[in-house]
């Protein structure tokens, strides 16, 4: 929204510009607009270029998990957001990419279409952040093999079992290894977008990001209540 | 997500399950889509209709903020929803409204689009609900007059003085008067929105959703330090 502070984004560094977030239907709204949000509070103190939102085809994509067996109700209750490319035509110089997770992405084989274009896309990437069960998808493309990660507690044996060389850390918010990024479930994308902006554009904007918000961040990538909750997940 | 514990559903009660939000250009992305996802959520435990998006048009409404005087970076980073319907087209049984804020919820006249639908609905309404400054929009609308509310603190000046009538408390998260809860900025929209399933659904229901949400909810409508760290806001 906006603020009394003034930004000083370190001179001389080069900090990214190019945002693009994978969806697919059945990804968890906040999963996708917490992040989202974070960002484009972020774009109103630093230029960013328009956000890109890759999907399968250019029809508007549908959050509603009304065919999951999670959804334990039935109800079809969502919203439908408008992708700016597909997987094919997503620009060679992107430079952060956010995985969401949510109903759709709990069971992705390797050569489902989005484990491909992390696959292949990853090596360009300068990040690769991801959110909640979002992490399978990146773990199926074997991108993390070896590294530390985390995820969503209420499935945690479900997402983690689709890493089995993942070095999985449960007591988490957020784990970051090298260039990826990756996020305890729905709200702690929040979190790890935070802690990713102190990390590249400085703790103060990070700080006034949050304020903007009105989100009492914590940045604190150990902190977390949500295993002890949801015991051994499912 | 998913949840192993049971929601009992006070029985014999008739609950909301008609439920939409206005959209605009340059709405607040957590605005809208932390409220909606805790809805989501609850609709996996609670049978709910579909979520009705209402606009001006059926155009997909662009988040981005690229004209507000406040984008001081001059981005255009934003996402596109789909409306299901317009102002004219909603159904008259319509029972809880969300009304989110942003850039474009700065200067709302008496004679906004929007203004004049929460002004015609709400005598049909169950329950009101706002994010941010969209209580700007309730307060042009009128139907705040009398009542207690709260605004988002960062431009908490601007934002109340769209209501003179209004008796305005900047030290809250969220503010229930009577069926209008308002809420403090951005990601309070997550807990005025689980405050109102606690009162409306039960507090186990609101519990289990914040989990799944992995969002440390405080269920303390008094809380908030952002009144403090805006000072007396814009």
């Amino acid at each position: 929204m906006s603020s009394k502070q003034n930004i000083e984004v370190t001179s001389g560094q080069v900090h990214p510009t190019k945002y693009g977030i994978i969806l697919f239907p059945g990804f968890q709204l906040l999963d996708a607009f917490g992040p989202l949000d974070a960002l484009s509070v972020l774009s109103t103190r630093v230029k960013l270029d328009p956000l890109i939102i890759i999907a399968e085809t250019l029809d508007p994509v549908y959050s509603g998990s009304a065919q999951s067996t999670w959804n334990r109700a039935g109800s079809d209750f969502g919203a439908s957001v408008v992708p700016t490319h597909t997987f094919e035509t997503v620009p060679d110089d992107l430079e952060v990419l956010l995985v969401p997770g949510g109903s759709g992405a709990v069971q992705p084989g390797a050569d489902d279409r989005r484990v491909e274009f992390i696959k292949k896309t990853y090596p360009k990437l300068k990040y690769l952040i991801t959110i909640c069960n979002g992490v399978g998808l990146a773990a199926q493309a074997g991108v993390l093999d070896g590294k530390r990660a985390t995820a969503d507690k209420a499935i945690w044996v479900r997402t983690t079992s689709l890493g089995p060389s993942v070095n999985w850390v449960k007591t988490a918010r957020w784990v970051a290894d090298g260039n990826i990024w990756t996020s305890s479930g729905v709200s702690a994308g929040l979190d790890v977008t935070l802690g990713w902006i102190a990390e590249v554009f400085g703790e103060e904007t990070a700080r006034e990001v949050a304020n903007v918000q009105e989100y009492e961040w914590k940045n604190d990538a150990n902190w977390d209540v949500f295993g002890f909750i949801w015991g051994d997940g499912m």
